[in-house]
């Protein structure tokens, strides 16, 4: 039977199998879900095994298991190693999700879920490819090995150091990794960039208690009034972030770099029409692309202090709070990103308000040179099942691990993604587009073949 | 009997019974707690009663109850009306609180409770005095009436209609409200002044859902980036309004109210330590006192939007929110003001971003000579129970209706507070002192005789 004919005749299994594990709320950030980290692990180790992998097994860490299998019966023929994550993003705001999150529905050919897209449903796409090769072919044309992480959303803090001490036993020729997009609907993508990230959590106190705005408004300070002045002289009025020294290691786009961009033929409009939006908006002189694939950011992601219910509440709030994220690009050190950022708020924070801050990941930028042979293949196998070649891109999100796995491993990271931009990771609604899922799993199998 | 061993006597049933009227939460901003207001409205009707108050009445409105109450039998002696209010604020952050809002709890001779001194217990000691005098004389040496709300932490919207519609039946000579503070400990003051009000709710948008800030960040609006920027044009770096036309109408303070306020001899270096600052804030080139008394001020109550969970989300968020009040001096107009904090913000906002914006209340700052002669004994009576005499002072907070009342009445308001600046009005861990729970009770006695 040919895969098309398979994949079809299985679809419902397949779909029921996955809506399963999104049932399982696998937020990693969330301490209150352990103990869902741990059913969403073993969902995915039994699934492993019924897919025909071997030396399946959970790896205890300080935080969330690991869980690795192989099936290395190729001898002579190269290995790929896949990766991917079971853990997923907190859900709020819950109101604005149509169906509850972990609840999974389809609606007009979209799979509706957390973890849809990010990264349960592209990462289960590699499991039913070698599940299917297994089933009809008896064998695979390659070897393989996987390594999937619960921790991805927080940024990974137990994978380095395992595969530091896994080096040998995972060692491949690439690393192949569904968790990025294609470009729009039918024009599939590799990212050849992921941006770096650090975060930083803050806090501003003024008074030692909330205060009467009556008694004292004028009088004292406003811990509200301190944090957003604060906030607000992170970014000049074009977008650019003020920090001194935050663009250090920041590469110029190059004449090669900017004609890579202008082929992708990026429809902004189309863009700022599906988001609703009046304009687009970012740092002067350049293209969308270019900000969210080749330019850094800082981004506000949360802020909050005093009176957030119904009526009015004459109060002076004692403190408010705010969490930042930087995407990062070239050179640029998370670590030293973020010192820069804490002078930056300790120079700029008013008289009469004390300031606490708080680090959170650090990961660096990552890159690979696109003619490498396993991603030129990756590209014939998309060409295979979508009828265009892939695109290579820079992707603006982070996925920190990238870095490690191809430094660590010594491996061509293939970044394959199946997901489309307009999918809502990280927010309400995350889905995962049906014909995306149907395409991926035939150009999986077209890319293990051509290998 | 004199009233000092009456009052200790009866302390313990008076501290009883309000904990008892303390313990019903009363937020009259928030629906939940319709059935609360009435029930605290209820529980005041039968002290009335049982005080030996006549023709108590309680009013429907469209909001909660009025209370009316009188005891007429002092012909040719003067009629005081007695004002106060049976709501309280919201109590959030709840866990800011050492013992809940709603459980009464006294340590170190305060009593803790929402409503502790705003304004359930300061409107208590009328009703025990009264009772007490007529306990212990059979009636009253003057005429009293008493009109008591439940609207007016959320800016009384039932009151003035009602004072119109029934201004000959709640005719008198003086409006008398227990419902400022004492200058300090031992320092009693009568509040000439009390600041308007006007508040304003801002609402940002940006995209029609929030968005991941890989794929996007840098280069599309985000509602915190817009608010914060747009929140922190509202002043300048010397904490003055910077809203044009803001300060139209604010009168300029004349060498003899320096003076007055000079006399205060306020101490800012102990304010300061109280409140755990390390320096004051404000308007440069006014002192606390004139800030807060003589100033207008427009204050953040609440700031909101995106993730306020554990951990990291790397999210841009679609919206944010934001609650602002002013304080209003002079002949300024709260409409007007809202006008023009309206047009500065419509001004000031960044592309990409879309504004939202809701009236709240408006009420106009009130003044009062104090050279007039219920004012004049008024002091007396404090200077006769606590052994100094009432300073005249300009309060920074606002109670709307006492405008009203003296406008509509005709007849002066003689604010006669016992609370003290330091006790958490408005915030967690309200409380009162209840040595001026003693003493209140004594000056009222004394000022209702020398009338």
């Amino acid at each position: 039977m040919n895969y098309e004919t398979y994949f079809q005749n299985n679809r419902e299994r397949h779909l029921a199998e996955l809506k399963e594990w999104l049932a399982i709320p696998s937020i990693s950030a969330l301490s209150e879900h352990k103990p869902d980290m741990i059913r969403a692990a073993e969902w995915l180790a039994e699934k492993l095994k019924a897919a025909g992998l071997e030396h399946v097994e959970l790896h205890e860490t300080e935080g969330h298991p690991i869980v690795t299998a192989d099936y290395l019966h190729a001898p002579g023929k190269p290995t790929v190693l896949v990766y991917g994550h079971y853990d997923v993003q907190p859900v709020d705001p819950l109101n604005l999700w149509t169906t509850p999150p972990f609840e999974p529905d389809i609606r007009d050919g979209k799979l509706y879920a957390r973890g849809a897209t990010d990264d349960k449903g592209q990462l289960f796409l590699h499991i039913k490819a070698i599940e299917a090769i297994i089933k009809q072919e008896g064998s695979l044309p390659v070897n393989i090995k996987l390594c999937i992480e619960g921790e991805e959303e927080i940024s990974s803090p137990s994978l380095p150091s395992f595969l530091e001490a896994n080096k040998d036993k995972l060692a491949t020729d690439a690393v192949l990794i569904s968790d990025t997009s294609l470009l729009e609907p039918g024009k599939p993508a590799i990212s050849t960039g992921l941006r770096g990230l650090c975060s930083l959590e803050v806090s501003v106190f003024t008074a030692n208690t909330d205060l009467h705005s009556g008694t004292y408004g004028g009088g004292v300070p406003n811990a509200l009034h301190a944090i957003v002045s604060l906030l607000a002289s992170l970014h000049d009025e074009q977008g650019r972030v003020t920090v001194e020294g935050f663009y250090d290691g920041v590469p110029d786009i190059s004449p090669l770099m900017k004609e890579e961009f202008a082929k992708l033929n990026f429809n902004e409009e189309q863009l700022r029409n599906s988001l609703g939006l009046e304009t687009l908006y970012g740092e002067e002189g350049f293209s969308f692309v270019e900000r969210t694939g080749a330019r850094p950011t800082l981004e506000l992601n949360g802020v909050w202090g005093g009176f957030q219910g119904e009526g009015t509440k004459t109060v002076i709030p004692k403190e408010a709070h705010a969490k930042i994220t930087c995407r990062l690009v070239g050179d640029q050190d998370p670590a030293d990103v973020l010192e820069k950022i804490k002078a930056h708020l300790h120079k700029h924070i008013q008289p009469g308000a004390k300031l606490t801050l708080k680090d959170g990941e650090k990961a660096r930028a990552f890159n690979i040179d696109p003619s490498d042979r396993m991603l030129q293949l990756a590209a014939d196998a998309y060409e295979e099942v979508y009828g265009t070649r892939a695109l290579f891109t820079k992707d603006g999100g982070s996925i920190p691990i990238v870095e490690t796995f191809s430094r660590v491993l010594q491996a061509p990271a293939v970044m394959m993604g199946f997901g489309l931009p307009d999918e809502n990771l990280h927010a309400p609604n995350e889905h995962f587009n049906l014909e995306n899922f149907d395409k991926g799993l035939l150009t999986i199998v077209s890319y293990l073949k051509k290998l």
